[in-house]
C-alpha cells in the first residue's frame, strides 16, 4: 500500500471480504445488502456490515464490526462507511477501492459517489494493483484447497465413463457430473458447462442446453467447483463413438500445446511467453481461430482471477501461482477442441494440481 | 422511460442482459470480461459484448451484436460502448444505468468513469426506476418457472423427512438436500443454507457449517434453487427430536404471522401494509428482536430482488408481483424462528407458489 500512495483499502466484494476477514456465507447470493471492509495499511480493519451479518462477521478475527439495520436505502452503510474511512486514512488520505480491470464495486453507483463526497477532502484511488499482488500468489493453506477440489473433479470426470451414453441430453450428462462432484465432497459447482457437436462442438460457454447427444459427437465439459470456497477450473473431452481423423488430430496437437505450457510454466516466465509456447503448438497445428482471448489464467477464490495468457499481458510468473493452462482452437469451421489443466507454480517449474488429461480422447461406446 | 426522461437504458448484470435479450450463460462466473446491452426507447437493441459471446449473442433475437477480443484491459469494450450509447441517445441525450439501490454495475468503476467522459454531453441518469418496474412485475412465462422450481423443492423438503437423521453435520443435511433438488430437475441450487441450534438456531445466514446435528436441535433450511433462470426462495424447520414448548409456540406464531401476510397480499395493499400485518402477530407473540430488516422481499431472476416487505417501503402491490411472506423472530436470546413461502399478487388476493408448511414442525425422530 506504501509503494501505491495508499492509506487503506476498502473492498466491497464476496472474495475480497472473505480473503482479509474469513467471513464465509452463502449471504451474497442475495444483492440487496452491500458489505464493507477497510483494510488499513496498519493497524486493525473495520467491518461495516448489515446487522443480520453483525453476529457472523464479529465471529470472524475482526473486532471493529459496526452494523446498520439494512436494507434501509436511504442510507445503507454510507455515513457509517465514511466515518471509518477518514477514521483509517486521517483527514488527507486515499484510500484505494475495486476500481480497475476484473475488479466490480459491489455497492450502487450513486451510493459510492456519496462515499466520496463525505470523504473530502480524502480521495479514493485505485486499488486493483495491491489487490492483485495480495492474492496473486497463493498461501500453502490456499493451495491445498484448490488441490482437494481437483483432486475430486479428477476422480468425477474419470468415473463419468461409466455413467454418459449417447442418448443423454447435455443438460443430463451436465447434472450426472455435478451431483457426483457433491457425493464426493465438493461445496458446490457454480459452473457445470456441458457442450456437444457432431465431430466437435462450436463453442464453450452456451450450454448445457436439451440438445440430445448422438453417437459421432465430441461433449465438452468444463467445471468451476469449490471446496471450501476455493475452485478449480478444468474440462475434459468424450468421445461418442470413435472420433474421426481430424478430431483425434485436434486433440493429439492441443494436448501437444498442453505439455508446452507446463513446459513453459516456471518463475522469471512471463504470461506472454506461456502464451507463446502453446500458441506455436497451435498455429504449427493449423488453428483457424481462437475467440477465447487467452489461453489461461488465474485461479483461486475466483473461477477466474488475474492475469491472462495472453500476448502482451507480461505479468512475471511467481512460485504459489495457480495458473490455468488452456489451449484451443477452432480446427475447423465450427468445430473447437480446447483443454485445460491447473497448475502451481512452483521454485523451478511447475506442478500439476489436476491429474493429466489422458493422450487419446476418452471414448464412450 | 419517457416518463424518467431516459432516451435509453446501458445494462452489464447478469440478470438484467438476460432479461432483454434472452441470453442465457453460466459464463458470467468469469468476473474477467465485461457484457453490455444498450436497449433504446425506441428502436433495437445494441448488444456489445466480448468476442467468446458473440456467437451465443447472436443467436438469441438481438441482431446488431458487436464484439472485441476480450480481454484486452487497454479498451475492454469501452469505446464501442460509447459509439452504441450515443447511436441511440443522439448527441445529447441521456442513458440510464444501474445506479441505485440493489444495483450493482458489472463492469470496472474506471472504465464506467471512461465511457462518461467519452459520450459527453450525453449524460447518465439513473435506471433503477425503469429496471425495477419492468422486472416487478412477471409476466407469465416468469411465473410458471418459479412456480416449477417451487414445487420441485416443496417435493424435497417433504422427502428430505426420511433422510435426515441425527449425527449428519449441517454440510451433510444441505448436501442431501442439494442433490435431491438436482436429481428432481433444479437447475442449480446456488443457494443451500443449512443452520441447527439446541432448541433454535442463532442466525440464518452462517451455515453450512461442520456442526454435528443432535437430538434436541432445530435445523433451518433455506435454498434458493433454480430452473431455467428464475429463483424459488423459501425454508423450512426440522426438529431433531420433540421441541421443547417455547420452540413449539414460536413455530405456531411465526406460522400465523405467515397467515397473516398471506391474508393481507392483493393488489392495492403495500409492502408496509404486508409487514405491518405480519409484525402486530410477532410481536403479540413476544418476538424479542429481528435482525434481518425486513419480513420479505420480491423474487424472480435473482435470489432477492425490489421491493422489501418493511416498514415504510410503501411499494403498492400489482397483480404479477412475486414475493416471499418471511415473518421471522428471536423467541429467546440466541434463538431463532424464520418461516418463508413465495406467492403472487392475484387479481383478488395472492396465491401460494410453495406449498405451505404444515402447522405443526417436521418432526425427525
Amino acid at each position: 500500500m506504501q509503494a501505491a500512495e495508499l492509506d487503506g483499502l476498502l473492498v466491497t466484494s464476496e472474495q475480497h471480504v472473505r480473503y482479509f476477514t474469513g467471513f464465509v456465507s452463502q449471504f451474497w447470493a442475495s444483492p440487496t445488502r452491500p458489505w464493507f471492509v477497510v483494510v488499513p495499511a496498519k493497524g486493525a480493519l473495520v467491518a461495516v456490515v448489515p446487522e443480520i451479518g453483525g453476529p457472523g462477521m464479529a465471529a470472524t478475527w475482526i473486532e471493529d464490526v459496526r452494523t446498520w439495520p439494512a436494507p434501509v436505502p436511504d442510507d445503507d452503510g454510507v455515513s457509517l462507511l465514511a466515518d471509518a474511512i477518514i477514521e483509517t486514512t486521517g483527514p488527507t488520505g486515499c484510500i484505494g477501492a475495486e476500481l480497475g480491470p476484473e475488479m466490480v464495486l459491489r455497492m450502487p453507483v450513486n451510493d459510492f459517489e456519496r462515499v466520496r463526497d463525505l470523504i473530502k477532502p480524502v480521495t479514493v484511488g485505485d486499488g486493483t494493483q495491491v489487490l492483485r499482488q495480495l492474492r496473486g500468489v497463493k498461501s500453502v493453506a490456499e493451495v491445498a484447497k484448490i488441490r482437494h477440489v481437483c483432486e475430486i473433479v479428477s476422480d468425477a470426470f474419470e468415473a463419468l465413463l461409466d455413467k454418459l451414453r449417447a442418448g443423454m441430453n447435455e443438460w443430463e450428462a451436465s447434472r450426472v457430473m455435478r451431483i457426483d462432484v457433491l457425493e464426493r465432497g465438493a461445496d458446490s459447482s457454480p459452473y457445470m458447462m456441458g457442450v456437444a457437436g457432431a465431430g466437435g462442438y462450436d463453442n464453450i460457454i452456451m450450454g448445457p442446453t436439451n440438445r440430445v447427444i448422438k453417437n459421432g459427437d465430441i461433449l465438452i465439459l468444463d467445471t468451476g467447483t469449490t471446496f471450501d470456497g476455493y475452485y478449480c477450473d478444468f474440462d475434459r473431452n468424450y468421445a461418442f463413438g470413435a472420433p474421426d481423423e481430424d478430431a483425434q488430430r485436434a486433440y493429439d496437437i492441443v494436448f501437444q500445446a498442453t505439455e508446452a505450457g507446463l513446459a513453459a510454466a516456471r518463475p522469471g516466465a512471463t504470461t506472454t511467453d506461456l502464451w507463446r509456447a502453446m500458441n506455436e503448438v497451435l498455429e504449427a497445428g493449423g488453428a483457424l481461430s481462437n475467440n477465447v482471448g487467452r489461453l489461461g489464467h488465474g485461479l483461486g477464490m475466483q473461477l477466474t482471477e488475474w492475469p491472462s495468457n495472453k500476448t502482451g499481458d507480461d505479468t512475471e510468473l511467481l512460485p504459489g501461482m495457480v495458473l490455468t493452462i488452456e489451449p484451443g482452437m477452432e480446427f475447423k469451421p465450427g468445430q473447437m477442441m480446447v483443454h485445460e489443466e491447473n497448475i502451481i507454480v512452483t521454485e523451478d517449474g511447475c506442478e500439476l494440481l489436476t491429474r493429466r488429461a489422458p493422450d487419446e480422447m476418452w471414448l464412450i461406446d
